[in-house]
């Protein structure tokens, strides 16, 4: 299980290569909450989402064959990890299902990553993208489920903290779970880290109650970004023991959360970016008397056309 | 002439009425420009531009009559003169030109502000609300051309100077000359400070080669934002003395700029907003060895789809 300490090494290796995203404190009455809130922009990483930490670090840790790196991905993961080749100079090749959005293609495509896309899911592009790997010896960078990508992504926690020690809630996304897994796995109990999902995609909602990751339908405005199938074998014994709550929402909270940060904030923020959001503003979560809430918005990948002109 | 105790008292004024906005560091190699950058947020304001610090400063400095407030404006500041106005629970009249985008005409108007667009620039708009003025006996709240406007802009100065007290360049799109009359206040040399400014609206560039502000076109695709026919005649004694250089850019830079703050950060910023950037990406400002560049991204309001579908 990965540590304070794997992650604190993680941050180390990414010096120079990832951004220390900001945090914005907003303020009790400006969203329909009545209560402050601080919010970790991670939509301003590169590639306009949380996953070159995860990538990078992966990348950083293993040897590189001549075949270069090979991954599956919702999207964001697709781009994160063909930015990290085309800085390290090495070859990638990504691997999308059919309902990856074209701007995400366009931006794997633009670092110059072979795009394969094809299949229902992520799940299916997986599954291809691991064939494709057993021909070309390339090195895989799981979207969630190495170490290094959950250490990758604890970062994200790690910057959160030394920026606002004082959080006693931190409500996060989940997908396949390496984010939140990194974070939990970072604060380890000292907060509370709660899991925030579209009802559309609710693996580890299911996962936790179930007591094992299960397979569960992928659907939902959200489904490119959050849409695995199942969440990560490593990150499930971190969430049994650090993460405090399972959320789901619905998806029109979560355009409620996309149009509240724009209006509000002048921030373009992908359905899957505003999911921990939407927790809050539906009231799926109250915090607390004396609470301290943090949010994580992790990404903004998305037609911004859609979000302003509803 | 407003000092940095004058800047300091309105930033105690304006505790818990504006967001202290984030910096983010830009590495060497993501923009076309071969050193680093840190950029000011400012576009997270309120209302979408820094204009609330100036509209919250001078509404919290006077004694508001019966009849409200009343302002002329491109748009960003009669945005954040209505926003400030609600808050405050008084009346506000906004006068903006023909040419004033409909996002911005909405934002206004959402704030419960009583509309009057028509005329060709803003310099109408400013006639036509002393006229009024007369009659309502109003408190005016000046874009740029109040002392309480000018230190409350200044605070932009102030916290980008408490999050990065080693910048030794700092840039700044000027209009009418309130931001950075404030800024350039606030550093009194300290740091250079660097005007830039549309082709299309020369207004400091212009005044500081004639001595003294003088009439100049207003043209170009940031008109809306910086398109004051002169500067303000408080701010101009400051510029002289403590504002180093006062550069141009062409429209064209500034889209590149709009495009690459989309591409490369995630972020929408209006016109004017990324005006100052251009002055890097064009070359037009080129650092000596061993400067360290700040630039402010002050605005935020525009059709986000114009920049992400060009």
């Amino acid at each position: 299980m990965i540590t304070r300490a794997t992650i604190a090494a993680a941050a180390a290796t990414l010096a120079g290569r990832v951004r220390h995203t900001p945090t914005i404190d907003i303020d009790r009455g400006t969203l329909p909450i009545d209560y402050p809130v601080k919010l970790k922009l991670e939509l301003l990483q590169h590639t306009g989402s949380f996953k070159p930490r995860g990538a990078f670090n992966r990348l950083l840790s293993a040897s590189i064959p001549d075949a270069g790196v090979i991954a599956a991905s919702g999207g964001n993961h697709g781009a994160a990890v063909a930015y990290a080749a085309q800085i390290l100079g090495v070859t990638a090749e990504i691997f999308v299902p059919a309902g990856t959005p074209a701007t995400k293609v366009e931006r794997i495509a633009g670092y110059g990553a072979r795009v394969v896309q094809g299949g229902a899911a992520y799940a299916d592009s997986l599954a291809a993208s691991r064939a494709r790997q057993a021909e070309t010896g390339a090195l895989e960078v799981h979207a969630y489920d190495h170490d290094s990508v959950l250490a990758g992504q604890g970062t994200v926690g790690r910057e959160f903290e030394m920026d606002a020690p004082d959080l006693t809630h931190i409500l996060v996304a989940t997908g396949g779970g390496g984010l939140i897994g990194g974070m939990a796995a970072w604060y380890a109990g000292s907060a509370r880290v709660i899991s925030v999902e579209p009802e559309g995609c609710p693996t580890l909602h299911t996962a936790l109650l179930a007591g094992r990751p299960v397979e569960c339908p992928v659907a939902g405005i959200a489904a490119d970004a959050l849409g695995a199938r199942q969440v990560g074998a490593l990150m499930f014994p971190i969430a049994q023991k650090y993460v405090s709550d399972a959320l789901l929402v619905t998806d029109e909270a979560i355009v409620i959360a996309q149009r509240l940060l724009w209006e509000q904030l002048r921030l373009i923020a992908e359905p899957g970016g505003a999911t921990a959001l939407a927790a809050l503003i539906s009231e799926r979560f109250v915090p607390p008397a004396g609470a301290r809430v943090g949010v994580v918005v992790c990404g903004g990948n998305t037609d911004p056309g859609k979000i302003a002109s509803p």
